[in-house]
């Protein structure tokens, strides 16, 4: 039960490449290890995109989320390399990237990173 | 009871096409089918237009939304189709549509497409 | 108990007309009737405006808005002449009327139209 | 335009007379006259029921509670007579009528009436 | 512009006395002073009663619970007399007053009472 | 993609029969067809029911309400008649199902049924 | 306990006089009176603004605001008017107050000013 | 600056011992300190009591609370504790006492404590 | 990294065992794997429980929670397991826990279990 | 248990100094004392900065909202002071600080802060 899904992110052709529109994924089952302590720590995503040629395909993008759970990231970190995961997957024509995590120490943080 | 209303938009002529002016329509009840899979899904709709010599009238629009209740469609093709439909009949001075999809896969999916 | 107040609007002079500022009404208690089918609509009505030399008295303007009880109008049409209403009273310098109506046919419609 | 509906409250057979069970609607479009001033008044119904032998069919309810628009009725008195109206056309086990009025003289009112 | 009005409670019959239903009323604008500072008070009355013979006329009320503007009183002890005023003029089956009074000290005061 | 499934309810063993303990269930994307006029109808199921040797397969349960995509059905009856199959099926200890139906003609419908 | 306090606005020297930087101040306890009817009218004040070389010391603040209580004010007025009283006590870098007032005969009014 | 109030709680007759009725206070600004880690502790803490011959004083409320601020207090010991230093200064009919304080190690604690 | 905690529930002896009191605990971290298809499920754990002579130690139960990370459990089987765990470290007078699952298959999942 | 943490602000190197993303931290638990009477006051404070080469450590920023526990501030001082301080320690590209302080004689204030 143990074994983690490859790092994949499959696409589609966009079905309108001539109209700039956004499509926005709420994913809310994000989680990952802390790199200092070893304990988990969670977070809701959000990602914007206009795509050019290519969308993210869901299921794709629900392994890859998930591809994390036992792996250490920092919070500025861990949101920068999934906008650079999807970039380098999709190429789209701009998307932003919102990561909230849960109360640590009194403190909750967001991060937010765009392309370009 | 199965047989589907026709796919047609009517319209009515705008009492005010001397102004800019908004309409905006939200429709919570649109369903289609996953073409891959051939299972339902639902979203809620919400255009806004600014009307140039036609308004689309209500009736016809909710049967129009209805047409597509046995067809397989892509979240992101669906809402193109939907607004290029929408244009064609109407051909609107400016018109958004924002497709909010119930979540799949842990994952919540929004469209928004607009013309020009 | 059935007679209807006279379509007016009162104004009184506004206070300060050396500043641009903002008024603002809400007034959820609108409703005509539906031109083809006889039956009653509801919306409710937002007003806001910055006044030139006159500004709306309140007690005119409920009176006012009363006086389609019992007249048969469609959204967009009813929107506009309410907006045209108010601008040939108080000649405002800016003027925005956004009227939300009741869901019709599984829609709820909403109409926003601006002076100039 | 002016012709008002019959009051009249169809029914159809309760589909499970040996359940019992709990109905509520909701009518937010309710409006009669002040007796007094005969100025329009607003208000919800929430009407919820347990069926014997019938139902009311909502369209004729719809039709039910316009026919009151013309009419003038204090707030009390007309929550009791539409619960008296709707037990004597139903015959419910058990039936709960809440009327929210909109704000008069500063003061929001609701009233709740129950059979028995 | 500084009399105050008289100190009265004016009633009507009530319409349904053969039934116990319940008037629920919400006023949101009650002000008083506090006696140990002169400083003004302010509150949210909530009154729920089953009428008996009686029921409170709304633009009394409001007078009534003007007529507080200009007096000191303890949070407590204008609860309790405001609900023995309406008790003493209304003779009601059963009634409770919720009197939320705003923040002061950072500490926000609830006061409930009910008659019997 | 037009072939429906089964009308069939699957189950799996209740892992603690020891304890009375509550499954609440809660389904955004029923519809069926109204049997009067064939438009489509939404509901959102909430169902809680206390699992006695048996408890629903969620896959299943999906499946099932699917089933009533292309048939007609009352509000009333298609409640009972849900909650007769989940009854039949599981056999449960006790069961609630609410059917909250989207606005026809301006009201609201939500129909609750229990069992025993 | 009737006397009020003198109309006087207390400052303090702004600390950071080197950075604009805003203040947001809400007070939900305004209450004036009517002019026409004598009768009490209530307000919350949303203030916010970028201190020049003073700020307003909040005790003040909450004196000067109280000196209205028993005065008779039209809402237009009345807002241009504190707004003005500030100004010319702070000559803050930017300052915009609203007001929102409660319902009057079904319609609800917010004013909005702003300095320069 | 540092100095702490005693800790002491100041009481004044109830005005209507006649009646049983009750108090609820809200206070937002409870902060001690871990006992184990030193580091400071919040929570909103609500009072609910009935009275009998004493009422407690707000401000003396207050800075009882306040009083807390440099003591360590694990957070089911300090509920109780507020809770017994209140009943033994007002002997009250019935008194509750919750609780709510902010997230620690991802988790949320509340605490309710009631007399008798 | 990825070596987990064993897992134990520590406990402190209840500071006021002569009362019935109760603690809520909310910890909105709890994820575990789907035994049929491996893939992750998150919840919202909500416990309340009367302390006997042991409180759980809030360090240790986040510990416990985390422990249940990578192992296979059912909705139903996973809440009656915690619950039974905390009943045996705890001997609580008595104790409830609501398991708030996310959405799978377009359905939402709370699992309520109490002891005794 | 009374020694207070130093006052330093600990920083780590900005894992993607190549974009300008932002990071919103939000800490609900900041207090400090009144300058004028010593009585503690509350505040939320929302921080939102784009890094440069250094980002905060979320335990030290705990720590130094720590360090103000014991010190009196004024609000509008004490808002840049922090502001001051981060950008002292981070040099971000930009940084906004807004603090929202509770209700103090019925008024509640909130400051905003930016740099550059």
């Amino acid at each position: 039960m143990t074994s983690r899904p490859a790092r994949t992110l499959e696409t589609f052709p966009n079905p309108n490449p001539g109209r700039d529109y956004e499509i926005r994924l709420e994913a809310p089952e994000f989680t990952c290890l802390c790199p200092k302590t070893g304990q988990p720590d969670f977070a809701t995503l959000r990602l914007a995109y206009v795509p050019d040629r290519l969308c993210v395909e869901l299921k794709s993008l629900k392994l890859y989320l998930w591809s994390f759970r036992d792996e250490g990231h920092f919070h500025e970190a861990v949101t920068n390399r999934v906008l650079d995961d999807l970039v380098a997957a999709l190429a789209p024509r701009r998307m932003t990237l919102v990561a909230e995590f849960y109360v640590r120490g009194g403190i909750r943080t967001v991060v937010e990173a765009s392309h370009p």
